[in-house]
């Protein structure tokens, strides 16, 4: 059985394994506050050159979205993101549990635009509508889409002149960070929003995500915000040991590394499959993979590969995801591929 | 530098690693739901003996605390906790952010009683008041001190008699299982309580604790309320391959034998202290042990020795705080005493 | 000044004012809990058929809708509701305030279906997704239509099968019990759902809503869920006694009959509109009417009369609201249509 | 049957209903904007000397407490009041509803000092601890007890030393200016704290308490956090009208003289008990009299007078409260006297 289902299916990378074996033994104060998430926290500001930035170790990507966002927000504001963010769509009204509304809008290919926002901003405008207040998207998006350079400046241009803080999950920022389609390097994304995360979980670490907050009056008491919010790890220096190994090295380090050979082996797939005729849901560019596929040939499929059936068949047909993690192989893509040609 | 700071000051015990390592590349689903938290889950049935206790794999004990207590209370129901309580104490007002209040009682050595209820039950008993519902006791307290028996039979008797739901936070619970004071063996905790947590984070884990839910109702869409309140790792093998390690053999099993190390540990430094005529603040029998020093030792120690001063300087004396963890060795708590011997 | 502003813009009915003076001396006790709000329960469940109901008097919409949603929901819980629904639209997020998410479904006409139903339970369907729990319909709608008796008896046969819980919120629940089109009485609304409210503030109340609760399970503690949620008024009788004056008679009560006037003087409203060739914004049979207007022609008014905009200029002309209260004459009805008719 | 039973047990003073029916037929905007609201403040501003003030007509006491302290706070803020207070003892946890905890003191007579604060702070140092951030007393305390002008000095020192910002709820206000031993006017109140309320309820209103915010940043967007917490009344004048019967004529007014009555009555009893040699409960100067008296004197004074056991028997003796309101007579409190005088 080979596995498509997603990049948080197996554990880490070797390296990273290897770092947190060989850091097992130190002695540490608890909760992050160690020499290891002070490195990682330093390999992070150089990556983006943002000296002064504030960087957190937090446990996963609901727990840094939902912090954030409850750190962020007076009680009477609220965040706007697409129907299809993460944050609204996946994670089970956690921001609303801590008294906020998401406001939804209907984005194309999963992305947010300066006039979703200003139609957002119409509604809400007086004491009887919450505020909006943060803006929350994803790079890459939940569809595997990228915005561009040019279209992460005009969210931020719009952010900026409204008043709102952008924020962006990065749960799969090094897949979108190198894919061939982008031209939004890690600098220009933190000087574009206010805070971001580096996503570990899904880019070969066991757990942890590096929370990047870049405006000083957003980071006011965090540590006192992360522990309300229950996402305080006793052993708080291992999200930086494990940060440590994936950044060593800025752009050439293994985080980029596992990033694009994730990329590549999904592009594999989807040339594979394009090549075959098939069409894809969605324009994704990213290391997820979304085929339309007949159904019976996803019967016969499911069979031996293990993935995601994305959306109800329609009209005999089933849009499916494909993911490739750390750990896929050129040959497991091949293999998917090679199916496919023999079922259709 | 020999650190008696914590007993979460190191990685995991080198056979936890060992079994992180050995499943590493295997793929799973995500969230909890895969063979490894099956297996785990059926190790602490086995070892309760309840075939029927649900249990669910968590991040950590502020999460577990905090995601059990809001799932049990409606909104106006409260919790009644000592004062010195870890819940009410040292998670940041989590339990009070998901809308709920802590009562607290001035208990004696960290514990509460019947008659401590009682008196807290009598204050609220109308609509003006918010009504309680839930005892948080962990064992051992969060002064190292033990229930024992009679008193545990005693709360929970008192509990079942008011409609109230026994939780026991057991961050430690190895060092109260290992103790020689204890005659209150795990199947006798799961028969009076009506839900626990096996703590694996201050036992030898990287992370992790296995909340153990004895009632049917209090189970209810479990899952929905981890994820809500943060708390579902993606990764969440991660936590039942740890466990898997830790409890297998039942009472013969590794979290047996680093919790009664760590237990034997301490009484070296407690034997050891006591033997030099000091004295302690409370009477733990577990893995903390909290001796009363005069500053200037204090001071002195503290070139060498890495730990908490527990509570200020009193009449020229200051109670710290030494943990006995997985790796601590006899050695380096003998090494301790002797210091203090050198001192006095 | 002729106001439309809306039938909140006055006092109370001067029945209602009559009672509170003829009872202002009485010594009661507080928080609801006296003969006032007794007789006042009685005559809603006298007037609805259920002699079981559970009664409560609230402060207003707002307080009313919150807690009972509040109390109904366990934290995971959410609601479905039109996005024009007056609790998402209307109250600052409150209902988020309490930790639940509102799932919004473009309803036609402000109204939901049971296709809208099941297009929201179908997203919603693991622990990954807040679980909806309570459907969220006013009657009349926010656009002042109304349920027909086949409409909100397939809505309630759908959330009976689906175990959704049925909500009315009945703010103007007068006007859409006397307006002509009605085929809803109040006998079958009871029926239907599983729980709504009888409005006072727009009905002829100085304050106060008759909240009935159907089921015995959406009743527990529900007076500790009210003080909670901040709406236990210290001098409750106020509200028992306005209902009284109100609901005395059954159908043949002042509140029928102030809803019925308020109906009458907007039908002069309506049809001397357009009778002059007006277009209304949406198909309200209830005291609101919303004549589209060119946007000179509203100018023009604003200056002798009061009432709002309700939706942005599009191609010259402006949606208005006017809404007739319990004080609204025929005379000032036939003034507005007067003025308009000469300024066409 | 007499009632001492509450200062909210009947409606409003003759004068204030007077205001609600001459200005009844008015058409005004509703929550609470509109030029009776308006005059209201005015009146409250010309009162306390501050012509910059902030005024909210607010429904009620929990709600005015609960929301300032929501709108004040960020998320792991938390209150520092005596265990005795309001906001803590009896309301049901709405403070916490809102996620924030109370951190009680014992406090003697009910009042905090700057002692009392100083050993809350101790506590909440670091990141797992929820940070005090509010004051909250209550003038006069729930025990009827007055702070002098150098206490509340000393408070307020405390406070602004620490940072700390002091409410003072002022639900019996008047009482408490106008008692004998009062030598804090409501201008040095005002000049030493951060808000507090003017009490209506118990003082001659049916409802309303009016908020005063001294500190332009704790009045940001102050109405959309009303309406949030439920508090938003409609025909919200409602409360501006009562205030302006109220408060016209500032230390002349119909609200110091209501408030000067209740305490003259509550000294006929005072002293008229306290001549048969009656004991009381705490050191109550305001309306509120707590005589303790035997519990066959106490069965028999039920049968015709209406009041509250304060406390459980002890010793055969039981604390009761009496409550003079604006409709109590002094032929009433006389009553009272000679009746105990009979039974002793």
């Amino acid at each position: 059985m080979i596995s498509f289902r997603s990049d948080y299916s197996q554990g880490a990378h070797p390296k990273v394994l290897e770092a947190l074996l060989a850091t097992n033994a130190e002695h540490t104060d608890g909760y992050g506050i160690d020499r290891h998430c002070e490195r990682a926290a330093d390999l992070v500001r150089d990556l983006i050159g943002v000296p002064d930035a504030h960087v957190h170790m937090t446990v996963g990507g609901t727990p840094c979205n939902v912090t954030f966002i409850a750190a962020c927000l007076r009680p009477y504001e609220s965040v706007i993101a697409a129907r299809t963010g993460h944050a609204y769509f996946h994670e089970t009204g956690a921001v609303e549990a801590t008294g906020h509304r998401i406001v939804t809008v209907d984005g194309e290919d999963g992305k947010l635009t300066p006039a979703l926002i200003d139609r957002a901003m119409e509604e809400y405008q007086d004491e009887h509508t919450p505020s909006p207040r943060l803006v929350y998207i994803s790079q890459p998006t939940e569809l595997g889409t990228v915005y561009s350079k040019a279209e992460m400046t005009a969210l931020s241009e719009k952010c900026r002149k409204l008043g709102l803080i952008l924020y962006v999950d990065g749960a799969r920022l090094g897949a979108a960070l190198t894919c061939r389609e982008n031209d939004l390097p890690i600098r220009d994304l933190a000087r574009l929003c206010d805070a971001f995360y580096i996503g570990g979980t899904k880019n070969g670490a066991l757990f942890g995500e590096a929370l990047v907050i870049l405006r000083d009056e957003l980071d006011d008491h965090f540590r006192w915000m992360i522990k309300r919010q229950c996402g305080l790890l006793a052993k708080g220096r291992l999200i930086g040991v494990q940060f440590e190994a994936l950044l060593e090295g800025g752009e050439n380090s293994l985080y980029y590394k596992i990033a694009a050979r994730e990329n590549v082996t999904a592009e594999i797939l989807r040339s594979g499959l394009a090549g075959l005729g098939v069409k894809f849901y969605g324009n994704s560019p990213t290391n997820q993979v979304f085929p339309i596929l007949p159904a019976p040939v996803v019967r016969e499929l499911e069979k031996e590969f293990f993935f995601y059936e994305w959306a109800p068949e329609r009209d005999g047909m089933i849009p499916v995801r494909l993911v490739a993690g750390w750990g896929t192989t050129a040959e497991e893509a091949e293999a998917f591929v090679s199916a496919v040609g023999q079922l259709i």
